[in-house]
């Protein structure tokens, strides 16, 4: 083992991962939580949640680093530095939609393993403390409003009150689901970092971009900025048969209107704009029944400050304006906002050389899927590495990167840290 | 008590029907199943449509009525005519939607029984026999392919397998609620009749029209013919933010368009044509997911057989035509469907005579409602009778008609009856 030699550069030092040193851990991470051939259903501080983050744990102290779990079960592995200061880091997220795949979370928060061990084996100690991280949620998927629980934690934007406010699906708060592994609620303040300097994520596309290219890399110079829309439509609930059109106040009618318009409006805006409605219910739903309301979701997403304003504001432009000409009551809330996330230019230009030194394809680009990253951007500089998705599928079993891909992506990424470390 | 004067006609001679006497048993009956204030919740072979059968027998028996209870539980009230020969019936369902107004069907049953009632008291006995029913289920609140339980009985339109293959919503199957009640679901044949002449169904409008035009009552002249479609769109799920939209199978999107098209068409059509999309499912439903599935209804009514095929074929067009400019999978199938039903034109005519002779004003029109009669036009002349609702509002606790149009409606089915039978 070489230690201190981190000045090493450029093509011939670079070093390479096997796929299968990527692909093999993730197939291990999987089975915690295996649901069905391919999927994953784990979710924060379940107990296959608490077998995965010990089986990480376990991993990085196999790997000769230092382990330690924060306040709200952020997993940590250390390898020190040469030098005082603020630790470039690394990570993402342990948990899993129900079902997710085996690679949205899992990639970045092994990722950043392998990165560490190949670094310390090939040159030993850093000059600066690098670090790898499993953060503990990011999906809401077991608690609707948690999003980003881990992340949020370490930059101190988790309020006293919210771990008992937090409801789970099934009732339950997050603050009785961190009791019941032994984490204390009242503590989470104490995961807050601010000895932080960088975070990289390393992470699946989950869109077809870089597919639809050949790339096996993309390096993210921007996170796109999210609103959810929750709108309800009322009009009034009549007889399929009875009533004539001409008078009907039918909020089907409204919402497939404004439906149709948002996704056109944010198609006709173009590439990075999207705009979804993938959640919707009515009441009271009888086939021979013009609905009485229909409340439904809009989820809209710019990366760019000003189109994503006009964005927003042509969405709810259209939406006042179907409900007033069709005679319904309208309402909607913002359940969501999300600002978007510029990353750091240097960071960028850092994981860039790195790709181009492997001579690893890459583009740049934007991320349309929100990430810790985000969070993050509060207290380090940041930024991303995205692999390609086949079929650009994620949230589902059917999800799926290649090991060729995995590998590549920690290539780069194990490149950055030894230039941003060494 | 005058026997045998049924040759009196006319202005003069004809009965009136004091608004009370409507309201009061239909507030009585409401009782049975009451939900909240004004609502009912009674379906078939429940405790509550029980007791409402067994009310509504002793109220025929204490009219001077004959009764009987068929195979089903229809329950019928008969005055004998003095004449050989096939029955004048009247009636309508006892059972509600989950929860239905007090009028739906209720208003029928009743009013066919205060008919005999009060042309018993002033005519005594008819010439040819009248029948009074309560049919047992209309409304598919239970069972949803129960549709008209009672009616098909009496036309013969129960198979003998169906009783088991009709399944509740709750997983019972329509046999087995039949046997906790002491009926037979083997004999469900013996419902079976066939000595019906004319069947004349008093019922509430549902709808605004007569109210729109100042009227208490309409004669309907036909009664609409229907089709309901399931229509499945199967795209492909993806995330919300990371899959352009120029590259998405988005079913919802196409779900949009198709709801607004056929609502469209519908109305373009003109009155009567109706078209509604009162049901729509989404997979998985998730806000930053774009959805798998989406699965809708389609309701399309017209009365005119030309009409009706050219607002179907215009649907279906549509239907195709989205799914494949959008790359989607689609399927339909056709779930329910009933023929236009032209009502006897002499039923008609009486039923118009009747209502000018008693200076009752009205319309004739057509129903977009279905409706008991359109079963037993298969054995019988039939047609119609309609009172205003309030607001057009029915299938809803709100649902209301006042006790003068309620008693308007008892008074032209009396005199037409009179007319028909004495």
């Amino acid at each position: 083992m070489r230690r201190g030699c981190g000045v090493e550069d450029g093509e011939h030092g670079a070093i390479r991962i096997a796929p299968d040193e990527v692909a093999g851990p993730i197939a291990e991470l999987a089975r915690f939580g295996a649901h069905g051939e391919t999927g994953v259903w784990r979710t924060v501080y379940s107990p296959e949640w608490v077998a995965a983050a010990d089986w990480y744990a376990a991993q990085a102290e196999a790997a000769g680093l230092a382990v330690r779990r924060d306040a709200v079960g952020n997993v940590w592995a250390r390898l020190d530095g040469t030098e005082d200061g603020k630790s470039i880091a690394t990570g993402s997220h342990l948990d899993s939609q129900r079902p997710g795949g085996q690679y949205d979370g899992a990639l970045g928060a092994i990722g950043g393993l392998v990165a560490l061990r190949k670094l310390r084996e090939r040159f030993g100690q850093p000059r600066r403390t690098l670090e790898a991280v499993a953060l503990c949620e990011e999906e809401a998927s077991r608690f609707p409003t948690a999003n980003f629980w881990g992340s949020r934690a370490i930059i101190g934007q988790i309020a006293p009150g919210d771990p008992e406010a937090t409801i789970g699906y099934d009732g339950e708060t997050i603050a009785a689901a961190m009791r019941a592994i032994g984490l204390d609620p009242d503590r989470c303040g104490e995961a807050r970092r601010d000895d932080l300097d960088t975070f990289v994520e390393l992470h699946i596309e989950q869109g077809p971009l870089l597919e639809q290219q050949g790339l096996p890399v993309g390096v993210v110079s921007a996170i796109t900025g999210l609103r959810h829309y929750a709108v309800t439509l009322h009009g009034t609930a009549n007889h399929a048969g009875a009533f004539p059109m001409d008078l009907r106040r039918d909020p089907m009618a409204g919402a497939a209107e404004i439906i149709s318009g948002v996704v056109n409006t944010a198609h006709r805006m173009g590439r990075p704009a999207v705009t979804t409605v993938g959640r919707l219910a009515v009441e009271p739903n009888g086939a021979a029944i013009v609905p009485e309301r229909v409340t439904f979701t809009v989820d809209a997403r710019h990366p760019d400050p000003a189109a994503r304003a006009r964005l927003y504001a042509k969405h709810e432009a259209l939406i006042a304006e179907v409900a007033a000409r069709r005679d319904l009551d309208v309402s909607w809330e913002i359940t969501h906002e999300q600002d978007p996330c510029v990353c750091d230019a240097a960071t960028v230009a850092t994981l860039e050389a790195a790709a181009r030194a492997l001579g690893v394809p890459f583009t740049t680009m934007t991320s349309g899927a929100v990430h810790d990253t985000q969070q993050m951007a509060a207290v380090a500089k940041v930024a991303m590495v995205f692999i390609q998705s086949r079929d650009g599928r994620s949230h589902t079993p059917e999800e799926y990167s290649s090991p060729e891909h995995l590998a590549a992506g920690v290539e780069v990424l194990t490149e950055a840290l030894r230039r941003l470390a060494y």
